[in-house]
């Protein structure tokens, strides 16, 4: 009895070779199988999400072997999540004619909060005050400068929330520096925000732009939870797309690219950059003419990138810790269920609904309603 | 160097063993993953589209080891196509926890255009006359009774336009029974009919029913070439529903079925169905709340149905032969690609391409535009 499954073919044009094997990953394969594309995985885990639709290497993100294994079966290779090895990447990569898309310059900005503050702040993208802390004198100096409150962070490394702390006095400071001062850390100013958005757009290989609507994203204790899109507002938007039309340019970046703002007083504040397909853009699988995910295997094929024209007004919330019973959830109308394969634990992101609606207002019943069943703790949030 | 797909788990009842690995298996496992189910496919061979995104079992479709070993691993079994064995079928679940959705009586009177026949005429839905034609005698019998022009079909087998011949006299009988008079015969008078739709509904283990709006359909040397959907005419869509109902009520159904009809002054005439999802209902991918590939996986894994609300007007056009040069294609607005990952073929279906826009006007416009790019010989045909 024979079993098999085809796999990327080896070396071909066609195959993107993905570092991270997550659910952006996975919902990287699933938008680009109807493109004729294949998709070849590399992750420490033989049973990630990606692994359940694509064939996938096990191995270490930094094991050169791998790397190596990777770019030479693949025509392009991407990732799915930044925290993984630049100079591993640039090494195996160096010599062969695999490209690295988003480029490796995007990866390395946006995995050093310092660099990246430094970029927003050479391409005059409102950002955070924020200094560099190595030692407890800097931290103390930093507190001086920028005042309290602020969040002490991690340089490198951080997501969800993770590798950070929020000093309200000094004797936050020093806990959090016994705690983290192993490692470099970014001291940044507390911004009293209105609201979260974020912007997402994609850029193709040829220097071809496609920027989504906003989105209104609401976290809770450091993790996304909500989304809505499109978020109109028509000066915000503008400015969101100058400042990632900046990036995109600067980077010279292929793919999609994210970036988060705080907005306080009609004004975008930058908080973070993703190089990559991102949580708050989840809503335009179903919520636009083409997703993010899509766009961005388009971009680092080299295709042409498709319209993000949005269908409707979408909303989406992630699933934290377990999938919900599915018939209740599914029975909802205009419900789309996003299940990726994970096995639950606390504080884990293993899924996502998104609705679709006819108005932004039916939409918000719907997002109420949905939070209501699910996350009835959440519902003051909206 | 360790590499490894975690495919599907043995025996979860979230796997769905499918029959078949075309692309309409393919599209189902697309469809299914995210709402968390597994899928394992059965095919003759390797390289199948379903075998490029999901784990595949190669051999014969009628193999007794092959499907007892997909029944032992599956929750449901389902087909991608109706030329499988029934009865091989049926040994193999005997006596088994897992269930065949759709049901098997439902693909026993599909694969037998007597037995279809018969099943429209017991349903009352109007059909073209017919006989059976076991002899060259009850042949003549037939083109007596029901006149000329008409077509001699195969019983079984057919698809494509496979399996038929046109009969407008009486030698064209005599060479087409010398051809075709080994297996058994049906003979159907031609329906000089206006145009051809289809009509695709669902329906749940718990009996719950959706209909999709009536598509258009545009057929050239047997083989589905341009779908129009929604196409608005709403006594054509009351008959069609109300026999949709008639079968799926009669058979017990679980999942997708479709009926082609011809229409001939304001009134529908049954030509087949498919116990399946359907080429007509490919524009539902894009063009409706819920794909007919969601709500089949949806049926048979006994979740509740999603909404079939059109999102738009659609148009879809078979790729056949071959994948034309993606870059031009995926520049055109509104366009969506879907490559079955098939080896170029005269005549085979190799993708198909989408386009969604907010009037049927504009459809049209574009669909006349892609015909025009693509299929110039077919312009005339809309």
């Amino acid at each position: 009895m024979s079993q098999r499954r085809r796999g990327a073919r080896a070396g071909a044009p066609s195959t993107i070779g993905i570092v991270g094997g997550g659910q952006l990953g996975r919902m990287m394969a699933l938008a680009g199988y109807p493109l004729g594309l294949d998709f070849l995985f590399l992750d420490r885990s033989g049973d990630t999400p990606a692994a359940q639709v694509a064939t996938s290497l096990v191995g270490e993100f930094t094991d050169p072997a791998m790397l190596a294994e990777l770019a030479r079966r693949s025509g392009v290779i991407s990732f799915d999540w930044e925290n993984i090895s630049v100079p591993a990447l640039r090494k195996a990569t160096r010599g062969s004619a695999v490209r690295v898309s988003p480029p490796l310059r995007a990866l390395a900005a946006a995995q050093d909060r310092l660099s990246e503050k430094r970029l927003f702040d050479r391409l005059r993208i409102p950002t955070t005050h924020y200094a560099a802390v190595n030692s407890r004198a800097a931290l103390h100096r930093a507190l001086r400068d920028i005042g309290l409150p602020g969040v002490l962070k991690t340089r490198r490394m951080g997501y969800d929330g993770k590798g950070q702390a929020v000093i309200r006095t000094a004797a936050d400071a020093d806990a959090a520096w016994q705690a983290m001062g192993a490692v470099p850390l970014l001291y940044e100013g507390f911004i009293p925000f209105d609201y979260e958005v974020s912007c997402i757009a994609a850029r193709g290989r040829d220097g071809e732009l496609a920027f989504y609507p906003l989105s209104r994203n609401v976290h809770h204790a450091g993790i996304l939870r909500v989304t809505a899109a499109p978020w109109h507002d028509v000066a915000l938007e503008r400015a969101a797309r100058r400042h990632l039309r900046a990036l995109l340019t600067a980077l010279d970046y292929v793919g999609v690219l994210a970036v988060e703002f705080f907005v306080r007083g009609g004004r975008l504040v930058a908080n973070e950059m993703a190089p990559r397909v991102h949580n708050s853009g989840h809503w335009t699988i179903e919520g636009a003419a083409t997703s993010q995910f899509e766009n961005h295997v388009r971009a680092v094929a080299g295709l042409p990138l498709g319209a993000t024209t949005p269908r409707g007004h979408a909303g989406m919330v992630n699933l934290i810790g377990a999938v919900p019973e599915k018939s209740p959830l599914l029975a909802l109308p205009d419900v789309h269920l996003h299940d990726y394969g994970k096995e639950p634990r606390p504080g884990r992101k293993v899924g996502h609904v998104t609705v679709v609606c006819a108005s932004s207002k039916e939409r918000d019943q719907q997002l109420h309603r949905l939070l209501k069943s699910l996350y009835p703790e959440l519902s003051g949030l909206l």
